[in-house]
């Protein structure tokens, strides 16, 4: 149905119900639409806009990085998945199974890629002969199927959007720093482009990737408290090479297993700028990824030419430096301001007969609801120096509460008091998985990441052991 | 396999055998790899680079029409398909069938899309409420998938890549000049930045999209004289609005039927490109979408870092203005030059340790393989000039191709004549579609469109009724 946009209402106070919040946002801005099928979402402009802009500007700096992209078919023979048993065993329940064309049945089953890794270690196996087609770094973008039991548009969807990147490495040393230097890329993505800080650290023995020697981590800290794991990058040692019979001609002529790495991010990033930003208004868009920075609406655009010229000539003023879109419709103000409060549009300029007049423009400023008016010679300096301040202040707000909310824990109950409390605990860690899962089952929470390491050794607070791990446990999406 | 450039031999001739030409040249340009279900290609990194420079080429355009991009889900219920009779019928056999999730079988069957026209009906029938939601313009890029027996790398597989748009709007013209419009922006895409000459028309009533009113089409001649159907664009009238249920309030407030309409271009016009500019050598890629268009390769790069700096001193200067590729490795001169040819690069810059000491740059122009040495003072300037050159080079003799091989037919027994000798028919036509079977069955051609009206009327050369339109007809890949 077309949104209501002077029932702004609709929204569920975020105090009040943060999930309900949540999915009203996501309906009132017009991100996604359900499909007949639960756990597939239809992704509307605005949602698709939001990850396209996230794409590309990844993108741009995995090119940097010398990574190339590739297309991987989507359909997978079921065979081929048996070939890497704990892959096979992670998978199998969620696959999406074709057993017929038609109403013809097929020799053997195909399953819906749940990623893409097997196809990947294929290409891999049939195209590097020697230490000269190394380093070989590709990339994907693409939806991948999983069946889920409960589904959460963007945090948890049967079908969902990333890229994986897979990569291998002639050394062990050259493989595990670009999983770091990949990381790198995943936070600054994520700090400067969607001004959202973040946890790095190291996953656990129980959290990591099933296949991966090591899995870095970033994670976010959700207004709810709840943490969001944004995005992964894994040094995979020469477990998928051996599975998969990857082998090269190295320099010394003999033939030698190589190092592999994989990388992603995936949509469930829009739910942590959504859980991060957001307010009881809707959305608040980062300004790098918003698809219209500044929406420029006139007041009565269509009985007023005078008005809607001023209002385009306006927009055309700022487009080589922002995206700029227009509301020239008959709706109302209110409504028109409405709209782009809950589509989380950083700035709206409204314009009206006496801006016409005065040469003035008025802006409204999405995160803090404050109205200014200012001469049309200021404009794009005005506008240059509030995208900053907005920036600035959804950064600076969400690292206050991460770093406000992350406190110490000697023991169970305490982790479980600090995360009852929408906090996370740190604790001194070296357990078993054993520990993890008791942890779990009496917390709710998990063991996020190792994200520093102590000068000093202190007892684990499961085990006893001594260590230097200092680890973050919270509840996670 | 790692490929060996040495080897150009393993190109087969184009005029011994044209089909072994076509797969030799996609897999000696490394342009896919065949996975391990039959029509499920792998793009290697040329080939999803080309697509992703059409893509973007086109999607530039389509943004100028207001067309917003959207993502349908990959499943769509089984149930769904049964509405539009005709689409059922058409897409029933080609259905990949999903029935279980794991072991658990599902309550009712999945297909994976082989077009998302339904999603997008019932997305306008849960968007759409009055005449002030139109027109509403959605695109998406995605792969869909049909079940194909024989398949062919681009031109016929089982998943492949496009981009499809659905639109709505109030009126029977809006609509049908929408199609129309759409068909201009793929004539004018195809021309000038893939440089190949097409023939525009309407569909007869036998090749036309199921469910159109109107199909709009533009017609290629490859090489060996078949034709590849390159983009549709289709005027459904209000088809499609009544059998999903899709209406408006209208400006008189009763509820009204809105006009649809869809449009394509698919990975099929990666074969396009192949089968008109390609020759002996390989591939042959227009200019405009050339991953790489100026590679600068090295004499022993490594052994002489001075011709290194200078072939990174010469890319640099051409990198704002074009796309520039390196090869600095210590392949010989030979096999680099051949790998530039084999995948199609527009020019291929060769500097050694003469073009340091003298200040010069040799090119070699793909088209020709004629070798130039100019100043380096001169290089930007002849480069513009060169790639022009190349994009006008390339078109004329396609165009030619195309002008000297339309021949006028009479019968039945000419139509097959021609096409025996690789060439298009063209014809005065407005038989049934049981004469377009005839022609089929007779001389294995199609009518490929309707070209263009006569302003006197002629004896259709089938039915003998007087009509004024001019028909092609011939084989199709």
């Amino acid at each position: 149905m077309a949104e209501n946009f002077n029932n702004i209402d609709r929204i569920v106070p975020m105090d009040k119900n943060f999930a309900d919040w949540y999915t009203s946002v996501i309906q009132a801005a017009q991100l996604i639409m359900y499909s007949e099928i639960k756990g597939f979402m239809i992704f509307r402009p605005l949602g698709w806009a939001i990850w396209t802009n996230i794409k590309n500007a990844l993108d741009a700096q995995f090119k940097t990085l010398g990574v190339q992209d590739v297309y991987m078919p989507l359909l997978i023979p079921y065979s081929e998945f048996v070939k890497e048993a704990e892959h096979v065993e992670g998978f199998a329940p969620e696959l999406f199974m074709v057993d017929r064309i038609g109403d013809k049945p097929l020799s053997e089953p195909y399953a819906i890629r749940p990623t893409s890794e097997i196809l990947f270690c294929e290409y891999f196996k049939n195209s590097i002969v020697s230490y000269k087609d190394l380093p070989l770094k590709l990339n994907q973008w693409t939806s991948v199927c999983r069946a889920e039991k409960n589904t959460r548009p963007f945090l948890r969807n049967c079908e969902f959007h990333w890229h994986e990147t897979h990569c291998v490495f002639e050394t062990k040393q050259e493989a595990n720093d670009f999983a770091k230097q990949f990381l790198d890329i995943y936070t600054d993505f994520v700090n400067n482009v969607l001004d959202i800080p973040v946890i790095k650290g190291i996953k656990t023995e129980g959290e990591k990737f099933a296949g991966a020697d090591i899995t870095y981590t970033i994670e976010a800290m959700m207004y709810d408290g709840q943490a969001l794991q944004s995005a992964t990058s894994h040094f995979l040692g020469t477990n998928f090479a051996k599975s998969y019979g990857i082998s090269y001609q190295g320099r010394d002529n003999k033939m030698c297993l190589p190092f592999t790495t994989s990388h992603g991010l995936s949509t469930r990033i829009i739910g942590s700028i959504i859980m991060v930003h957001g307010d009881d208004y809707g959305l608040v868009l980062p300004p790098s990824i918003a698809p219209v920075q500044v929406m420029v609406a006139s007041v009565l655009a269509k009985k007023s030419p005078d008005v809607s010229d001023y209002a385009h000539q306006i927009g055309a003023s700022l487009a080589n430096q922002f995206r700029v879109g227009y509301d020239d419709s008959d709706k109302g103000m209110g409504y028109k301001i409405n709209e782009q409060f809950v589509k989380g549009t950083p700035i709206t300029i409204i314009v009206g007969p006496n801006d016409v007049t005065n040469q003035t423009v008025t802006l409204i400023k999405r995160t803090n609801n404050q109205k200014m008016v200012i001469n049309l010679t200021d404009l794009s300096s005005t506008v240059t120096t509030l995208i900053q301040e907005i920036k600035h202040d959804l950064y600076q707000r969400a690292d206050n509460h991460l770093q406000n909310n992350i406190v110490y824990a000697q023991s169970i109950e305490e982790i479980k008091t600090i995360v009852d409390n929408k906090q996370w605990a740190w604790a001194y860690f070296d357990g078993s998985i054993e520990d993890e899962k008791t942890i779990k089952n009496l917390t709710g929470a998990t063991p996020r990441c190792i994200f520093d390491y102590d000068t000093q050794e202190h007892p684990c607070f499961m085990s006893q052991k001594p260590t230097k791990q200092k680890v973050i446990f919270a509840r996670a999406y």
